[in-house]
């Protein structure tokens, strides 16, 4: 869609959490990536080169990707300046965000001068069908969680990394933008219109070979007043074999919604299950997944133990020990 | 948003469920409806006049209705030139299918030659928020049912005729495009695009009277594979108070969905309360709604009584026997 190497645009990001989509690049793709560009006030670092936009011009960046998103997915106005300055020197910026590139005139005049393109990876570029709920061939696992931003997608590519490792049949399907700029395609399903949401992962995870595993990425939360429904499409369009729960255990409230705490593992475990039981009678959950990053290696190898023990299934944070577990609890259902 | 008298367009509808658009056009605003158009081979009737698109136009009628859905929301290739002849004739037509009048050249260029107009009542034309889960004052109540078209939006608009016949505050929210013809304005839910849904909702019904009820029209059902999202955006962006739950009784498959048998209304109560009370810990099941109309009198009130004194609240045919006791469940809760 748009070529290599990066420049990630991390804006005026409020916190690391906001820049998830230029870290998600990063974490799979660290070759594309040849620096990063922060506003004054950034809280997010992906610890590689800063560099300006005459810099990057210089370093021969081919694209300039926003990883940033605020509240509502719009492009930042005080972003305006810088991403025109890029295209006028003739990089391409590319964009998953609600607000489009091409609606904002400046970046449309920019680009024009700079000889440049503008990449809106958001735009679902397929007519999607209505949802048959058919019983599909192939396996199914299906990350969800307690919250948004609780490493749903990391989990995805780390048991699709692990699974391919250990030569399984395996393929990551993207749902969200930064998933599909690292797969190089998938649903961008929060801009799906709500009839075809579950329809469009239906067509994401068709018919496959009874031993292929499609590991979807996951969206939002059951329990998330704002994108739950998202979720639900999710669970029903992904006729999941497998669930894998996610969590961050050190959230306080749910990401955006401050009246609210999250729901504990057992109730996503209930409500998740019930659910993806009508249309996968099978369906078990496998595995738990546990965002640890705001954990000593002490704290997070006690907390995965005691939630293995009362939960009765495998809970660890692929990012801290690799996803070796969670692919053997998928293999044994 | 167009003029009545309308001529109802009911196509080649397979059966009487495919122009429920139509019927629920004609139930709410009969004053409104002077006849129908029927192809060969349709299996729907109003029961008002048959009109050809001559005496149509003869008749003074100002606008044809689509009041016809056929699976995935299209224009049929054998209405173009019914509607056409109509626009030709100087008649506008409304429509609330996916597939857009405007996008179809014929009847385009047939507006243009007629001076009519064409009314897409599907597109939304507001800019929806993301869902915040604030709590707001007022009171809600929405419709969810064990499946698609089993009478959610008769329920809301009974519920809501009933209330202000007893003088009590009460407004009908409309989420579907039947439901915004006949009052006016509301929220095309499954043509919003995913990340707005539960926002649109919260747009719909906002802060209120402390005694004022919200009467929310259903869509889909949580139990339905294609349209489960949408439900849930209601649920989480309806914070209702209370839910009503919609049954039909005689279906045997989930409609459009033969694989799939409909959920007990024993499953729908425990998951959609379940859901609702995350956002709204009050939440109560107050009463239920059954489609008798395929059901004997006597047939009919027996299953009523039976799931009446199974489910513990009171259980009605509103077309049968008025909504008033589920108004008076409303008042008590």
């Amino acid at each position: 869609m748009f070529e290599a190497p990066y420049l990630l645009f991390l804006g005026d990001a409020p916190d690391g959490l906001a820049a998830k989509m230029a870290q998600g690049i990063y974490d799979w793709r660290p070759e594309a990536v040849a620096g990063q560009f922060r506003m004054e006030g950034c809280k997010a670092d992906m610890g590689v080169k800063d560099m300006t936009i005459k810099e990057a011009a210089e370093a021969g960046i081919k694209t300039v990707v926003v990883g940033v998103v605020n509240r509502g997915g719009i492009i930042g106005e005080s972003w305006i300046s810088v991403l025109g300055e890029a295209l006028e020197a003739g990089m391409d910026v590319a964009c998953g965000l609600h607000n489009l590139l091409r609606d904002e005139p400046a970046l449309v005049a920019a680009a024009e001068k700079g000889g440049s393109k503008l990449h809106d990876v958001r735009v679902p570029s397929v007519k999607y069908p209505i949802a048959s709920g058919k019983k599909r061939t192939g396996k199914r696992c299906l990350a969800v969680g307690t919250d948004c931003s609780v490493g749903k997608m990391y989990t995805a590519l780390a048991i699709d990394r692990e699974m391919k490792k250990q030569g399984l049949k395996s393929t990551f399907r993207a749902t969200g933008q930064t998933g599909i700029l690292i797969e190089g395609n998938g649903v961008p399903l929060d801009a799906v219109v709500a009839d075809f949401m579950a329809g469009s992962i239906e067509w994401l995870t068709p018919d496959n070979d009874a031993d292929h595993w499609d590991i979807i990425e996951g969206q939002g939360s059951l329990f998330h007043a704002s994108y739950s429904g998202v979720t639900m499409a999710l669970v029903h369009g992904g006729q999941p074999d497998a669930l894998i729960l996610c969590h961050e255990p050190t959230r306080e409230t749910m990401r955006g919604l401050p009246d609210y705490a999250l729901p504990s593992l057992e109730q996503l475990r209930d409500t998740a299950l019930t659910l993806a039981q009508w249309v996968n009678p099978d369906c078990k959950v496998a595995g738990i997944s546990v965002n640890t990053q705001h954990m000593s290696e002490e704290e997070a190898l006690a907390y995965l133990k005691d939630v293995e023990e009362k939960m009765g299934i495998p809970a660890v944070d692929p990012f801290r020990q690799g996803a070796g577990r969670l692919v053997e609890a998928l293999q044994c259902l």
